[in-house]
């Protein structure tokens, strides 16, 4: 395998974009990273999109794309992972250029969610269809009963799930691509509106609108279009059983501990070497789980990881410094994308008042649904 | 890149499946090509499905496969790129195993058709939404629009559609596994409902479902799971403009003929040197289109290849020898690797009373939407 480089990312901003459509999202994110690497043409098009069939009435991303951004003729597919659509995006580029068949790629991710849809309705079309949404629950319902069995095994408070709301509004009000710019108090996030208890409005991510893009080539031909490249270390997928009930223990997110394991094993690496890390913070719980799945905190001490700062800018190991799903916002298909571009940005020291200073090796961890699939990709400075 | 070979086949029947969930297709098919590579288990599993978010309420279909199949905790994502989605799943494992990152690969393809959908309307997410679709057309129409368009440059006429439906249900009824089993005469096909002037039902494939599976390892690592392994010489896509409007020639699809050039040339062989080959024929006038755009005839002269019998079965190159789209069926995500199955099992000598003789190359190429994108695969016999 070759080694693998991302040297250049684009990104829109994310929020209720209603002046925009999917294509103009892709083709903004797009044109961004292609004009910071100077590049006019690629060798593929990776697009990581959940369901822009429900969304917006239209499937066969790849051709519609590539056209739009003056590239018909270029090779150019979807692939969907749900929530973690842009991780398995940025893995597929990554194999197409590390085999050696692509030397420029172009993975991106896009979700318009904000255009006229049943956004609830179409989510729950990542979970088990059969064995779940049939019987009246969606994602809201599924992170709650993921709550509790944390709550019940570990101790964890309605407390606890805010803090991180409130961590994360903080880095997103730092951040201007983020779809909220405020802070939030502990007391504004537990008195807002219940949506499924234990979860509130603002223990929820929203619905949103965006498009995030990099470009990723062999890292010996990395200084061809920047003099800061990214090493992509290491690459890893997993999944689980796609039905909450169907799994050990709901507390613990399985595919992202398995993804997690792969990845370390790939870069030559622990938890403990990495400092500024992304994870998919859809719902506050999932931070927390994840956290404790990708072994940043001991199993059951996620609970105190916000609370105590170890996770907040100027912690021991800052987490979500874009804001998160939670602040920066959800648009699902390029919400891997975007949080790869977080760690790109913050090991080229370029992330301004969200700088963590000193960041050579950082982590991105992209779920799917209520933890099925999970992908991570370690990013080191060279 | 590592010398990729594939080992083992499995596929459901096609056809109008009422009993079978998507799920079930899906294990069914994997199942087979497991037993037999007698393997029990994957590096990795890639799924084409072009959309089961609209067909059956259900997206993320990596996990919810693998977990179906026993598989729990194997990376597995979802590819789409409209009816070419098997054939990027192809391309995608090929990818995976050629990097080095995975030993075994399971490329499969589902789609569940019949379940209550509007099949037109969902089928048509797959053409360009806003340019397009808005206007009311959907693909019989879009076909249609490019047979006029290949009748007033080239002089086919609609007897020259129906002998390819004609030709195809003769191949079909030898097929085992095909949606339809019985021959049709040209005077049959000339009177069949009309459609989409002057495409009339007989010159459609009809609506499917199905799933088709083959395990995809290094060429050195082939003979521990079969003594016949069928070496992949060349994975290459294409796409060409979405909107037919946009195109110079609606009668020529560029995708098509741009992804044979690359195949071609990653083989080191021309369109002359195979001998068996599946193509895209979803409507009639798409297989006349596509064996001119894929060289085997000269721009203009493929509306004489079905009549003359060129491309039947004992013809100088056979053309869809399993029936094609139109008589084995077309479960559109399943379909480019039931393609890859029909020229694997050439191959090998496995056709039985479709055997063509002496076939040590063949050729599979798959299409997405009106020829938006488009995959070509050789295949050879080692």
């Amino acid at each position: 395998m070759r080694d693998v480089a991302i040297v250049a990312a684009g990104m829109t901003k994310f929020g209720e974009l209603w002046e925009s459509s999917l294509r103009d999202l892709f083709v903004e994110a797009a044109s961004e990273a292609l004009a910071n690497a100077h590049a006019d043409h690629v060798d593929s098009i990776i697009v990581g999109n959940m369901s822009a069939g429900q969304f917006v009435g239209q499937e066969h991303l790849g051709p519609l794309l590539a056209d739009h951004l003056g590239m018909a003729g270029t090779p150019a597919m979807r692939v969907e992972s749900a929530c973690a659509s842009g991780g398995v995006a940025l893995r597929t580029a990554f194999l197409e250029v590390a085999s050696g068949a692509s030397d420029l790629v172009l993975a991106a991710g896009v979700e318009k969610m904000n255009d006229g849809g049943d956004v609830t309705a179409i989510l729950a079309t990542a979970a088990d269809q059969e064995n779940e949404v049939y019987h009246g629950i969606t994602f809201p319902g599924l992170y709650a009963m993921i709550a509790r069995a944390h709550m019940g095994a570990h101790g964890t408070t309605e407390e606890d799930l805010s803090a991180v709301a409130v961590k994360n509004h903080h880095h997103g009000a730092l951040n201007p691509r983020a779809q909220f710019h405020r802070e939030v108090t502990l007391q504004e996030v537990m008195t807002s509106s219940m949506v499924a208890a234990p979860l509130r409005m603002l223990h929820c991510s929203p619905v949103s609108d965006g498009a995030a893009a990099v470009l990723v080539c062999p890292l010996d031909q990395a200084k061809r279009y920047t003099d800061r490249p990214v090493r992509i270390r290491a690459s890893a997928s997993a999944t689980a059983p796609m039905a909450l009930a169907d799994r050990k223990d709901p507390a613990f997110l399985d595919a992202v501990a398995l993804s997690a394991k792969r990845a370390y094993q790939m870069a030559g690496v622990g938890p403990g070497d990495v400092q500024v890390v992304e994870v998919h913070d859809c719902f506050t719980i999932a931070e927390i789980c994840c956290i404790e799945a990708l072994g940043l905190v001991e199993c059951g001490k996620g609970r105190d990881a916000a609370r105590s700062g170890l996770t907040a800018l100027g912690g021991t190991v800052p987490v979500n410094t874009s804001g998160g799903l939670k602040s920066k916002g959800h648009p699902v298909g390029a919400t891997g994308i975007a949080q790869a571009i977080e760690i790109f940005e913050q090991l080229r020291g370029e992330s301004g008042p969200r700088q963590v200073p000193n960041a050579h090796l950082g982590l991105a961890q992209n779920m799917g649904g209520s933890g099925a699939s999970s992908v991570v990709h370690i990013l080191e400075r060279v």
